[in-house]
Protein backbone atom coordinates (compact mmCIF):
# COMPACT_ATOMS: atom_id res chain seq x y z
CA UNK A 1 0.00 0.00 0.00
CA UNK A 2 1.30 3.82 -0.80
CA UNK A 3 0.54 6.59 1.36
CA UNK A 4 -1.96 8.03 -1.70
CA UNK A 5 -4.01 4.37 -0.77
CA UNK A 6 -3.28 4.34 2.30
CA UNK A 7 -4.88 7.46 3.02
CA UNK A 8 -7.59 7.23 0.77
CA UNK A 9 -8.63 4.00 2.22
CA UNK A 10 -8.78 5.48 5.74
CA UNK A 11 -10.82 8.47 4.43
CA UNK A 12 -13.46 5.09 2.79
CA UNK A 13 -13.76 4.11 6.59
CA UNK A 14 -15.78 6.92 7.04
CA UNK A 15 -13.61 9.14 9.23
CA UNK A 16 -13.70 12.91 9.28
CA UNK A 17 -10.51 14.60 7.16
CA UNK A 18 -8.50 15.35 10.66
CA UNK A 19 -8.87 11.52 12.28
CA UNK A 20 -8.07 10.38 8.81
CA UNK A 21 -4.44 12.40 8.60
CA UNK A 22 -3.89 11.61 12.66
CA UNK A 23 -4.51 8.15 11.51
CA UNK A 24 -2.70 8.28 8.86
CA UNK A 25 0.47 10.05 10.07
CA UNK A 26 0.35 7.32 12.75
CA UNK A 27 0.67 4.10 10.43
CA UNK A 28 3.56 5.91 8.18
CA UNK A 29 5.69 7.18 10.70
CA UNK A 30 5.56 2.91 11.66
CA UNK A 31 5.77 2.19 8.43
CA UNK A 32 9.10 4.42 8.06
CA UNK A 33 10.26 2.77 11.30
CA UNK A 34 9.94 -0.84 10.08
CA UNK A 35 7.62 -1.27 12.48
CA UNK A 36 5.31 -3.18 10.29
CA UNK A 37 2.60 -4.49 12.65
CA UNK A 38 1.81 -0.91 13.43
CA UNK A 39 1.71 0.21 10.02
CA UNK A 40 -0.62 0.45 6.77
CA UNK A 41 -1.67 -3.42 7.55
CA UNK A 42 -3.86 -2.15 10.12
CA UNK A 43 -5.76 -0.02 7.64
CA UNK A 44 -6.72 -3.38 6.25
CA UNK A 45 -7.34 -4.49 9.64
CA UNK A 46 -9.58 -1.83 10.13
CA UNK A 47 -11.30 -2.73 7.41
CA UNK A 48 -12.54 -6.00 8.83
CA UNK A 49 -13.59 -4.17 12.48
CA UNK A 50 -17.02 -2.83 13.06
CA UNK A 51 -16.37 0.78 14.76
CA UNK A 52 -17.99 4.03 14.70
CA UNK A 53 -15.86 6.34 12.79
CA UNK A 54 -17.41 9.60 14.44
CA UNK A 55 -17.16 8.66 18.00
CA UNK A 56 -14.90 10.70 20.03
CA UNK A 57 -12.70 10.23 22.70
CA UNK A 58 -13.42 12.30 26.17
CA UNK A 59 -12.30 13.85 28.95
CA UNK A 60 -14.63 12.43 32.27
CA UNK A 61 -12.85 13.66 35.05
CA UNK A 62 -10.08 16.53 35.84
CA UNK A 63 -7.87 16.62 39.33
CA UNK A 64 -5.32 18.47 39.83
CA UNK A 65 -2.31 17.36 38.10
CA UNK A 66 -4.57 14.24 37.06
CA UNK A 67 -6.78 13.67 34.03
CA UNK A 68 -9.15 10.70 33.65
CA UNK A 69 -9.87 9.77 29.49
CA UNK A 70 -12.64 7.88 28.63
CA UNK A 71 -11.86 6.31 24.86
CA UNK A 72 -16.05 6.91 24.03
CA UNK A 73 -15.87 3.54 21.07
CA UNK A 74 -13.06 5.72 19.03
CA UNK A 75 -9.99 3.69 18.38
CA UNK A 76 -7.47 3.56 20.64
CA UNK A 77 -5.15 5.86 18.17
CA UNK A 78 -7.66 9.07 18.21
CA UNK A 79 -7.97 8.77 21.95
CA UNK A 80 -4.05 8.84 22.28
CA UNK A 81 -3.81 11.91 19.70
CA UNK A 82 -6.57 14.03 21.73
CA UNK A 83 -4.88 13.60 24.79
CA UNK A 84 -1.16 14.32 23.08
CA UNK A 85 -2.88 17.64 21.68
CA UNK A 86 -4.54 18.63 25.05
CA UNK A 87 -1.34 18.45 26.54
CA UNK A 88 0.41 20.16 24.33
CA UNK A 89 -2.00 23.19 24.39
CA UNK A 90 -2.03 23.58 27.91
CA UNK A 91 1.14 21.74 29.42
CA UNK A 92 1.63 20.13 32.72
CA UNK A 93 2.74 22.50 35.75
CA UNK A 94 4.94 20.69 35.90
CA UNK A 95 3.07 16.83 35.72
CA UNK A 96 0.27 15.91 34.68
CA UNK A 97 -0.86 12.20 34.86
CA UNK A 98 -3.76 11.12 32.35
CA UNK A 99 -5.55 7.87 32.39
CA UNK A 100 -8.04 6.56 29.59
CA UNK A 101 -10.35 3.50 29.11
CA UNK A 102 -11.59 1.90 26.57
CA UNK A 103 -8.42 2.87 24.37
CA UNK A 104 -7.89 0.08 22.17
CA UNK A 105 -5.59 0.26 19.74
CA UNK A 106 -3.09 2.07 20.79
CA UNK A 107 -0.80 1.39 18.19
CA UNK A 108 3.28 2.42 18.16
CA UNK A 109 3.02 3.82 21.50
CA UNK A 110 6.58 5.78 20.65
CA UNK A 111 5.24 7.92 17.80
CA UNK A 112 2.58 9.46 21.03
CA UNK A 113 5.70 9.84 23.39
CA UNK A 114 7.45 11.69 20.22
CA UNK A 115 4.74 13.95 19.82
CA UNK A 116 5.31 14.83 23.10
CA UNK A 117 8.78 15.06 23.36
CA UNK A 118 9.01 17.28 19.83
CA UNK A 119 6.59 20.18 22.20
CA UNK A 120 9.41 20.02 24.65
CA UNK A 121 7.62 17.74 27.27
CA UNK A 122 8.77 14.24 28.74
CA UNK A 123 6.65 11.76 29.08
CA UNK A 124 5.88 7.37 29.80
CA UNK A 125 3.31 6.03 28.28
CA UNK A 126 1.86 2.40 29.20
CA UNK A 127 -0.77 0.76 27.96
CA UNK A 128 -2.43 -2.50 28.34
CA UNK A 129 -3.08 -5.12 25.43
CA UNK A 130 -5.11 -9.04 25.37
CA UNK A 131 -3.01 -11.64 27.59
CA UNK A 132 -0.64 -13.14 25.60
CA UNK A 133 2.25 -13.62 27.58
CA UNK A 134 2.64 -16.92 30.29
CA UNK A 135 4.19 -17.11 33.33
CA UNK A 136 8.38 -18.37 32.27
CA UNK A 137 7.44 -21.60 34.08
CA UNK A 138 4.42 -22.27 31.55
CA UNK A 139 0.91 -21.95 31.94
CA UNK A 140 -2.05 -19.61 30.47
CA UNK A 141 -0.80 -16.15 28.99
CA UNK A 142 -1.34 -14.02 32.09
CA UNK A 143 -0.40 -10.15 30.38
CA UNK A 144 -0.13 -8.83 27.73
CA UNK A 145 3.02 -7.65 26.13
CA UNK A 146 2.44 -4.29 27.55
CA UNK A 147 4.98 -1.78 25.70
CA UNK A 148 6.66 1.25 27.90
CA UNK A 149 7.60 4.07 26.28
CA UNK A 150 9.70 7.01 27.56
CA UNK A 151 10.25 10.45 25.17
CA UNK A 152 13.22 12.51 25.95
CA UNK A 153 13.59 15.87 24.50
CA UNK A 154 16.18 17.32 22.87
CA UNK A 155 16.06 20.97 22.30
CA UNK A 156 19.18 20.59 20.16
CA UNK A 157 18.65 17.70 17.67
CA UNK A 158 16.35 14.57 17.54
CA UNK A 159 15.07 13.20 20.63
CA UNK A 160 15.61 9.90 22.15
CA UNK A 161 12.12 7.56 22.37
CA UNK A 162 12.40 4.52 23.90
CA UNK A 163 9.50 2.03 22.88
CA UNK A 164 9.73 -1.81 24.64
CA UNK A 165 7.23 -4.18 24.44
CA UNK A 166 7.69 -6.86 27.17
CA UNK A 167 7.51 -9.94 24.17
CA UNK A 168 9.96 -11.26 22.28
CA UNK A 169 8.49 -10.88 19.51
CA UNK A 170 5.50 -8.90 18.35
CA UNK A 171 1.58 -9.99 18.19
CA UNK A 172 1.43 -8.28 14.87
CA UNK A 173 4.30 -10.15 13.58
CA UNK A 174 3.07 -13.41 14.68
CA UNK A 175 -0.29 -12.57 12.52
CA UNK A 176 1.64 -11.60 9.26
CA UNK A 177 3.54 -14.51 9.43
CA UNK A 178 7.22 -13.15 10.28
CA UNK A 179 7.62 -14.76 13.98
CA UNK A 180 6.63 -18.07 15.29
CA UNK A 181 3.39 -17.93 17.89
CA UNK A 182 6.06 -20.04 20.08
CA UNK A 183 8.52 -16.73 20.14
CA UNK A 184 5.43 -14.52 21.76
CA UNK A 185 6.82 -15.29 25.19
CA UNK A 186 8.64 -12.29 27.50
CA UNK A 187 12.10 -11.36 26.05
CA UNK A 188 15.41 -12.19 28.12
CA UNK A 189 15.85 -15.63 27.89
CA UNK A 190 17.49 -17.23 31.22
CA UNK A 191 16.26 -13.58 32.32
CA UNK A 192 12.85 -13.85 30.86
CA UNK A 193 11.33 -12.86 34.75
CA UNK A 194 12.77 -9.69 34.81
CA UNK A 195 10.30 -8.78 31.21
CA UNK A 196 7.45 -10.80 32.90
CA UNK A 197 7.59 -9.17 35.85
CA UNK A 198 7.88 -5.80 33.92
CA UNK A 199 4.54 -6.93 32.42
CA UNK A 200 2.58 -8.03 35.31
CA UNK A 201 3.39 -4.75 37.52
CA UNK A 202 2.55 -2.47 34.11
CA UNK A 203 -0.51 -4.95 33.67
CA UNK A 204 -1.42 -4.25 37.38
CA UNK A 205 -0.90 -0.40 36.97
CA UNK A 206 -2.82 0.81 34.60
CA UNK A 207 -5.88 -2.21 35.68
CA UNK A 208 -5.66 -0.05 39.20
CA UNK A 209 -7.10 2.98 37.42
CA UNK A 210 -9.08 1.38 34.53
CA UNK A 211 -10.20 -2.07 35.14
CA UNK A 212 -9.42 -5.12 32.82
CA UNK A 213 -10.65 -3.06 29.40
CA UNK A 214 -7.89 -2.21 27.82
CA UNK A 215 -6.38 0.98 29.06
CA UNK A 216 -3.20 3.53 28.84
CA UNK A 217 -1.34 5.81 31.63
CA UNK A 218 0.81 8.42 30.85
CA UNK A 219 2.94 10.91 32.91
CA UNK A 220 3.61 14.00 31.37
CA UNK A 221 6.12 17.16 32.88
CA UNK A 222 7.59 19.71 31.84
CA UNK A 223 11.29 19.04 32.17
CA UNK A 224 13.46 20.95 34.68
CA UNK A 225 16.49 20.13 32.59
CA UNK A 226 16.56 18.87 29.08
CA UNK A 227 20.02 18.42 28.16
CA UNK A 228 19.87 14.54 28.49
CA UNK A 229 19.14 13.52 25.35
CA UNK A 230 22.04 15.76 23.39
CA UNK A 231 24.85 14.67 26.02
CA UNK A 232 24.03 10.94 26.06
CA UNK A 233 24.13 11.21 21.65
CA UNK A 234 27.49 12.76 22.69
CA UNK A 235 28.60 10.16 24.50
CA UNK A 236 27.68 7.73 22.34
CA UNK A 237 29.60 8.89 20.23
CA UNK A 238 27.14 8.10 17.28
CA UNK A 239 26.17 4.42 18.01
CA UNK A 240 21.96 3.97 17.42
CA UNK A 241 19.93 5.01 20.21
CA UNK A 242 16.58 3.98 21.26
CA UNK A 243 13.79 5.84 18.79
CA UNK A 244 16.31 6.25 16.09
CA UNK A 245 15.40 5.20 12.28
CA UNK B 1 25.79 -10.56 60.97
CA UNK B 2 22.62 -11.03 62.72
CA UNK B 3 19.83 -8.48 63.35
CA UNK B 4 21.21 -7.95 66.87
CA UNK B 5 24.49 -6.62 65.55
CA UNK B 6 23.15 -5.28 62.09
CA UNK B 7 20.71 -2.78 65.01
CA UNK B 8 23.74 -2.19 67.37
CA UNK B 9 26.21 -1.38 64.50
CA UNK B 10 24.08 1.01 62.71
CA UNK B 11 23.04 2.87 66.45
CA UNK B 12 26.66 3.45 67.08
CA UNK B 13 26.51 5.15 63.25
CA UNK B 14 24.88 7.70 65.44
CA UNK B 15 21.56 7.45 63.69
CA UNK B 16 18.65 7.93 66.21
CA UNK B 17 16.74 5.26 67.06
CA UNK B 18 13.93 6.25 64.28
CA UNK B 19 16.35 5.86 61.80
CA UNK B 20 18.52 3.06 62.82
CA UNK B 21 15.23 1.42 62.38
CA UNK B 22 14.17 2.34 59.22
CA UNK B 23 17.38 1.38 57.88
CA UNK B 24 17.57 -2.17 59.94
CA UNK B 25 14.60 -2.54 58.48
CA UNK B 26 15.35 -1.74 54.69
CA UNK B 27 18.88 -4.22 55.09
CA UNK B 28 16.64 -7.24 56.91
CA UNK B 29 14.26 -7.30 54.41
CA UNK B 30 16.81 -7.27 51.75
CA UNK B 31 18.66 -10.14 53.67
CA UNK B 32 15.36 -12.03 54.07
CA UNK B 33 14.42 -11.89 50.36
CA UNK B 34 18.03 -13.54 49.23
CA UNK B 35 19.06 -9.54 48.02
CA UNK B 36 22.33 -9.43 49.62
CA UNK B 37 23.73 -6.78 47.82
CA UNK B 38 21.20 -4.45 49.45
CA UNK B 39 21.80 -6.58 52.83
CA UNK B 40 23.78 -5.99 56.54
CA UNK B 41 26.59 -6.34 53.53
CA UNK B 42 25.91 -2.36 53.78
CA UNK B 43 26.12 -1.57 56.87
CA UNK B 44 29.67 -2.80 56.79
CA UNK B 45 29.79 -0.58 53.25
CA UNK B 46 27.84 2.52 56.02
CA UNK B 47 31.15 2.37 57.97
CA UNK B 48 33.42 3.04 55.59
CA UNK B 49 31.28 6.33 53.95
CA UNK B 50 31.41 9.98 55.39
CA UNK B 51 27.84 11.10 56.13
CA UNK B 52 25.71 13.13 58.70
CA UNK B 53 23.62 10.69 60.61
CA UNK B 54 21.74 13.96 61.30
CA UNK B 55 20.57 14.76 58.22
CA UNK B 56 16.94 14.95 57.68
CA UNK B 57 15.44 14.95 54.12
CA UNK B 58 13.44 18.05 53.04
CA UNK B 59 10.22 18.37 50.81
CA UNK B 60 11.36 21.42 48.68
CA UNK B 61 8.40 22.15 46.53
CA UNK B 62 4.69 21.52 46.96
CA UNK B 63 2.37 21.46 43.73
CA UNK B 64 -1.33 19.71 42.79
CA UNK B 65 -0.21 16.20 42.58
CA UNK B 66 3.29 16.93 42.52
CA UNK B 67 6.18 17.07 45.18
CA UNK B 68 10.10 17.57 45.18
CA UNK B 69 12.14 16.42 47.71
CA UNK B 70 15.65 17.04 48.37
CA UNK B 71 17.87 14.18 50.21
CA UNK B 72 19.76 16.98 51.61
CA UNK B 73 22.95 15.13 53.06
CA UNK B 74 20.37 12.04 54.28
CA UNK B 75 21.00 8.78 53.12
CA UNK B 76 18.55 8.03 49.92
CA UNK B 77 16.78 5.38 52.23
CA UNK B 78 15.93 7.61 54.87
CA UNK B 79 14.60 10.17 51.92
CA UNK B 80 12.25 7.20 50.64
CA UNK B 81 11.38 6.60 54.10
CA UNK B 82 10.35 10.28 54.25
CA UNK B 83 8.25 10.11 50.95
CA UNK B 84 6.51 7.02 51.67
CA UNK B 85 5.78 8.27 55.15
CA UNK B 86 4.10 11.21 53.83
CA UNK B 87 2.24 9.43 51.39
CA UNK B 88 0.52 7.09 53.67
CA UNK B 89 -0.06 9.48 56.35
CA UNK B 90 -1.92 12.09 53.35
CA UNK B 91 -2.73 9.46 50.46
CA UNK B 92 -2.59 11.04 47.25
CA UNK B 93 -6.28 12.26 45.63
CA UNK B 94 -6.37 10.13 43.58
CA UNK B 95 -2.45 10.59 42.18
CA UNK B 96 0.83 12.03 43.39
CA UNK B 97 4.13 12.25 41.71
CA UNK B 98 7.43 12.64 43.99
CA UNK B 99 10.81 13.54 42.66
CA UNK B 100 14.04 13.48 44.48
CA UNK B 101 17.14 14.75 44.66
CA UNK B 102 20.52 13.99 46.13
CA UNK B 103 18.74 10.57 46.63
CA UNK B 104 21.03 7.94 47.14
CA UNK B 105 21.45 5.34 47.87
CA UNK B 106 17.69 3.88 47.31
CA UNK B 107 18.64 0.44 48.49
CA UNK B 108 16.31 -2.45 47.41
CA UNK B 109 13.24 -0.08 45.53
CA UNK B 110 10.72 -3.17 46.12
CA UNK B 111 11.06 -2.50 49.48
CA UNK B 112 9.35 1.42 49.47
CA UNK B 113 6.78 0.43 46.88
CA UNK B 114 5.86 -2.47 48.98
CA UNK B 115 4.87 -0.34 51.97
CA UNK B 116 2.94 1.37 49.85
CA UNK B 117 1.11 -1.27 48.72
CA UNK B 118 0.54 -2.27 52.31
CA UNK B 119 -1.05 0.84 52.91
CA UNK B 120 -3.58 -0.04 50.09
CA UNK B 121 -1.43 2.26 47.74
CA UNK B 122 -0.09 1.42 43.51
CA UNK B 123 3.40 2.88 42.88
CA UNK B 124 5.74 3.29 40.23
CA UNK B 125 9.40 3.86 41.56
CA UNK B 126 12.59 4.17 39.73
CA UNK B 127 15.89 5.95 40.52
CA UNK B 128 19.26 6.47 39.07
CA UNK B 129 22.02 5.01 40.03
CA UNK B 130 26.14 5.40 38.74
CA UNK B 131 26.43 5.08 35.23
CA UNK B 132 27.25 1.32 34.68
CA UNK B 133 25.85 -0.22 31.54
CA UNK B 134 27.02 0.72 27.99
CA UNK B 135 25.31 0.05 25.01
CA UNK B 136 24.85 -3.34 23.53
CA UNK B 137 27.37 -2.38 20.75
CA UNK B 138 30.15 -1.41 23.38
CA UNK B 139 31.74 1.47 24.27
CA UNK B 140 32.00 3.57 27.66
CA UNK B 141 29.07 2.73 30.39
CA UNK B 142 26.26 5.35 29.81
CA UNK B 143 23.61 4.70 31.77
CA UNK B 144 22.74 3.12 35.56
CA UNK B 145 20.85 -0.14 36.26
CA UNK B 146 17.87 1.99 37.29
CA UNK B 147 15.82 -0.53 38.44
CA UNK B 148 11.94 -0.17 38.20
CA UNK B 149 9.70 -0.80 40.54
CA UNK B 150 5.94 -1.08 40.80
CA UNK B 151 3.71 -2.11 44.09
CA UNK B 152 0.39 -3.57 43.56
CA UNK B 153 -1.94 -3.76 46.80
CA UNK B 154 -4.08 -6.79 47.49
CA UNK B 155 -6.74 -6.40 50.20
CA UNK B 156 -7.32 -10.51 50.06
CA UNK B 157 -3.74 -11.52 50.50
CA UNK B 158 -0.01 -10.94 49.68
CA UNK B 159 0.77 -7.60 47.42
CA UNK B 160 2.76 -7.76 43.99
CA UNK B 161 6.03 -5.91 43.79
CA UNK B 162 8.00 -5.94 40.97
CA UNK B 163 11.32 -5.02 41.31
CA UNK B 164 13.30 -5.07 38.00
CA UNK B 165 16.78 -3.63 37.37
CA UNK B 166 17.90 -3.51 33.74
CA UNK B 167 21.53 -5.23 34.43
CA UNK B 168 22.35 -8.55 33.82
CA UNK B 169 23.92 -8.76 37.01
CA UNK B 170 24.36 -6.21 40.11
CA UNK B 171 27.48 -3.91 40.81
CA UNK B 172 26.77 -4.94 44.51
CA UNK B 173 27.30 -8.58 42.93
CA UNK B 174 29.96 -7.95 41.23
CA UNK B 175 31.93 -6.06 44.54
CA UNK B 176 31.22 -9.12 46.28
CA UNK B 177 32.53 -11.51 43.48
CA UNK B 178 29.29 -13.62 43.47
CA UNK B 179 29.26 -12.11 39.73
CA UNK B 180 31.38 -11.42 37.21
CA UNK B 181 32.13 -7.83 36.23
CA UNK B 182 31.63 -8.39 32.66
CA UNK B 183 27.94 -9.51 33.22
CA UNK B 184 26.74 -6.27 34.50
CA UNK B 185 25.89 -5.65 30.71
CA UNK B 186 21.59 -4.89 30.14
CA UNK B 187 19.72 -7.89 30.51
CA UNK B 188 18.18 -10.22 27.82
CA UNK B 189 21.29 -11.76 25.72
CA UNK B 190 20.41 -11.36 22.10
CA UNK B 191 17.41 -8.76 22.99
CA UNK B 192 19.94 -6.75 25.26
CA UNK B 193 19.07 -3.47 23.23
CA UNK B 194 15.17 -3.75 24.88
CA UNK B 195 16.90 -3.67 28.78
CA UNK B 196 19.65 -1.11 27.40
CA UNK B 197 16.65 1.10 26.20
CA UNK B 198 14.38 0.91 29.14
CA UNK B 199 17.53 2.23 31.02
CA UNK B 200 18.13 4.88 29.10
CA UNK B 201 14.51 6.32 29.22
CA UNK B 202 14.62 5.92 33.02
CA UNK B 203 17.68 7.72 33.18
CA UNK B 204 16.63 10.60 30.94
CA UNK B 205 13.44 10.73 32.91
CA UNK B 206 14.57 11.23 36.54
CA UNK B 207 17.19 12.92 35.28
CA UNK B 208 14.39 15.73 33.38
CA UNK B 209 13.24 16.26 36.76
CA UNK B 210 16.57 16.16 39.14
CA UNK B 211 19.23 16.12 36.77
CA UNK B 212 23.05 14.19 36.72
CA UNK B 213 22.79 13.70 41.12
CA UNK B 214 21.52 10.48 42.07
CA UNK B 215 17.70 10.95 42.02
CA UNK B 216 14.39 9.15 42.38
CA UNK B 217 10.59 9.29 40.92
CA UNK B 218 7.67 7.83 41.67
CA UNK B 219 4.27 7.86 40.99
CA UNK B 220 1.40 6.81 43.61
CA UNK B 221 -2.18 6.41 43.48
CA UNK B 222 -5.00 5.20 45.37
CA UNK B 223 -6.37 2.82 43.09
CA UNK B 224 -9.83 3.14 41.39
CA UNK B 225 -9.41 -0.73 41.14
CA UNK B 226 -7.65 -3.08 43.63
CA UNK B 227 -8.72 -6.83 42.46
CA UNK B 228 -5.45 -7.16 40.39
CA UNK B 229 -3.00 -8.43 42.42
CA UNK B 230 -6.02 -11.32 43.98
CA UNK B 231 -7.15 -12.25 40.53
CA UNK B 232 -3.82 -13.59 38.93
CA UNK B 233 -2.63 -14.94 41.65
CA UNK B 234 -5.89 -16.85 41.25
CA UNK B 235 -4.91 -17.83 37.30
CA UNK B 236 -0.91 -18.48 37.96
CA UNK B 237 -2.07 -20.90 40.03
CA UNK B 238 0.59 -21.51 42.26
CA UNK B 239 3.15 -20.20 40.23
CA UNK B 240 5.87 -17.76 41.93
CA UNK B 241 4.93 -14.09 40.85
CA UNK B 242 7.00 -11.18 41.40
CA UNK B 243 8.53 -9.92 44.98
CA UNK B 244 6.84 -13.33 46.38
CA UNK B 245 9.71 -15.36 48.67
Amino acid sequence: MRPDEARARLGALGFDDADAETLFEHFDDAERRGKLGHGYSRIEWLETQDFDPSAQPRRVATFPGFEHWDGNGALGYLTLAAICETLIGRPPDPVRVVSAERCFPTGMLGHWVRRLADAGLVALLTATSPARLAHPEGGEPLVGTNPLAIGLPNPEGEPIVVDVSMGKVTHGDVLRGAARPEDLVPFGGEYAHKAFALAVGLQGLVESFVGEEHGALLLVSQPELDHFAANLRERAAGLRLPGDS
